[in-house]
């Protein structure tokens, strides 16, 4: 067993897997989950408690709708703008990392992005604090959690524009405020399950004010209408995100979850502050919970202790290249005991190179 | 065991099933295929060799690229007219069925479609011909088989202008020549893999002639120059069609296939036509490989042979609401000894049933 610190498709329960592979043999009456209808009862069930689970896990108050949707948080970039903004409407986005540049990017297909604030000029090692969101604004989005870079945003922006975020990185890690959201989306592949499955949490009445024509799959209101299968879904993603949600709410919920997550957390960046070999990459006060990023403070030492991790069985501790060095991601399934162990490792590498 | 007769998602190779399974326990050194990275080189090797045995069993020639996708053929039939269709321009369409029609109504965002000839007065029971495909149409789409109605058009109309061809719920079941099409596309769930997968098969030189901006994952060049992992890819749905292609290989592609399911569809089809009990329900010279369809001569009969099948281990029988009675898909996982059960099935209801 090695210890998964990857960034995403990430590290899931292992009970979960257990009961995934189970169920690719045998789902009922002796059909393989991949080969049942998605148009079965028993299926149907299956994303009833998905969504049901969503909801309960972030207390998602009523007139908003679940959906399990394709595409990644990628396909979420311009769907967006493409239901939310009006011809020749501006949006006001937070430029906090690459997918919140990527974002960006794709709002010009259908009117302007204005950047309100960016910390690109500093490799986004911080988040951007003290900007203006314009009243004017169709809605407001931001990144809540910078997957590559290891920064995160706690303290959502008070505004009266509507708010859209991509949690891919943290959703489900700590409690929010849905009312204070008109659109939440996450790729499923950190904290909700396998590739495959993108969750969107969409306040109803935010749509059909722009009047666009939009085709159906990017409609929201189309997946709304069909209950999550407005066509064939990704059957066995949704199922393990299923399985992995009913995992986090016998764990005590996202509230449990986050209270461990403080603790993986703050044990880490202890242990990085502390040692004298390594060094954190962002701004204290901005430090991700999900992806801790660090380098040695000797760059000499950098593939020494990568070398040393690999062989001591940790998996994804390397760095995005933009970044270098090292990142460890925690989601929620990643054990204590495996930072305990990442911790250990430090130490002794500290002990191996003590001049 | 059941006999899994059912649309899409549907049977899939035991020995893939059992694969697929193992690998959700451990893909490599213990980690489950749902907890790898995308970027790992096992799993490029996993795109990789699914793209290769797509162009092998093809035979797909050079000049084209095969994408592995997500948002289901439903995506395609927006993502054709993005794609192809310039600004005002026209778009040919055979009108062959549901899926066709659902086709066509996503082109009034980007365009015009002109539909060539259409069946739906009644009820699509048979493929039109004799249609004219005007020469300054963009291009040209159909659906190759008509899962619903249980038709297939096995001719592909002689034109100059570029094919676009939906072959969800045939592809991979005969033989194609992919140099008479620009663009084929298929939701992966019948004869390719699990869902949450779309495979789409391009001529690289038909992209890029609209002028027309769209964003990056509608966008077929980026998933092209993504190598089909422009973002997150469905990691688990690719691997297990990598695992059913192989598969497909091993028992002699597609070529073998081919014959496997001529016999196949011609036992349960000469036995409708015998059984004074059931009759098919299209033209018959329309009629598909991969879904029969038929009813009870006598209507009162349809309830108790639905029951009698399921009491008899058969799942998936029943026809789409829209044609009634039954519908035998028999996609290449299907043995032929589930066919000659079903065919069993039917004569000792007969018997059952003597006056
Ligand atoms: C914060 C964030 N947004 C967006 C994405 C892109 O997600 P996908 O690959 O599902 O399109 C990622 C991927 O890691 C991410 O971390
Ligand atoms: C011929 C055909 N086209 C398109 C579709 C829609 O596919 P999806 O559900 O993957 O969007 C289907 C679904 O069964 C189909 O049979
Ligand atoms: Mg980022
Ligand atoms: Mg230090
Ligand atoms: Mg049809
Ligand atoms: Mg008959």
């Amino acid at each position: 067993m090695r210890h998964n610190f990857g960034a995403g498709p990430c590290i899931l329960p292992q009970e979960v897997f257990k009961q995934a592979s189970a169920a690719v043999l045998d789902f009922k009456d002796g059909l393989s989950i991949l080969e049942i209808s998605h148009r079965s009862p028993e299926f149907d069930a299956v994303v009833e408690e998905t969504v049901k689970l969503v909801k309960e896990l972030l207390n998602v108050p009523s007139g908003y709708s679940v959906l399990l949707l394709q595409g990644g948080a990628s396909l979420q970039f311009s769907m967006v703008p493409q239901n939310l903004l009006p011809e020749g409407g501006t949006a006001a986005y937070l430029d906090s990392g690459v997918w919140a540049s990527k974002a960006i990017k794709e709002v010009k297909h259908f009117g302007k992005a204005n950047v309100v604030a960016s910390s690109k000029d500093a490799n986004y090692t911080f988040i951007p604090k003290d900007y203006v969101i314009p009243q004017d604004s169709a809605y407001f989005h931001y990144t809540s959690n910078n997957t590559i870079y290891g920064t995160e945003l706690f303290d959502l922006p008070v505004t009266k524009v509507p708010v859209v975020c991509d949690m891919s990185s943290d959703i489900m890690s700590r409690e929010i405020d849905v009312t204070k959201y008109d659109i939440i989306y996450a790729g499923a592949q950190k904290n909700i399950g396998p590739a495959g499955l993108t969750v969107v949490i969409i306040k109803d009445e935010i749509l059909g004010k722009t009047g666009r024509s939009i085709p159906s799959m990017l409609d929201y209101k189309s997946h709304i209408d069909g209950g999550s299968m407005y066509n064939t879904p990704p059957v066995f993603s949704i199922y393990t995100a299923m399985l992995n949600l009913r995992w986090l709410k016998s764990k005590g919920g996202v509230a449990e979850m986050e209270k461990e997550n403080i603790a993986k957390a703050k044990a880490l960046y202890t242990e990085i502050d502390r040692n004298p070999l390594f060094k954190g990459t962002c701004a204290v006060e901005d430090r991700s919970r999900m992806n801790i990023c660090f380098v040695t403070e000797d760059p000499e030492l950098e593939k020494p202790f990568a070398k040393y991790a690999d062989e001591n069985g940790f998996e994804g501790l390397k760095g995005h290249r933009s970044v270098g060095g090292f990142r460890a991601s925690m989601y929620n399934a990643l054990p204590i005991t495996s930072v305990h162990a990442l911790i250990d490792l430090m130490q002794s590498f500290e002990e191996k190179h003590k001049k």
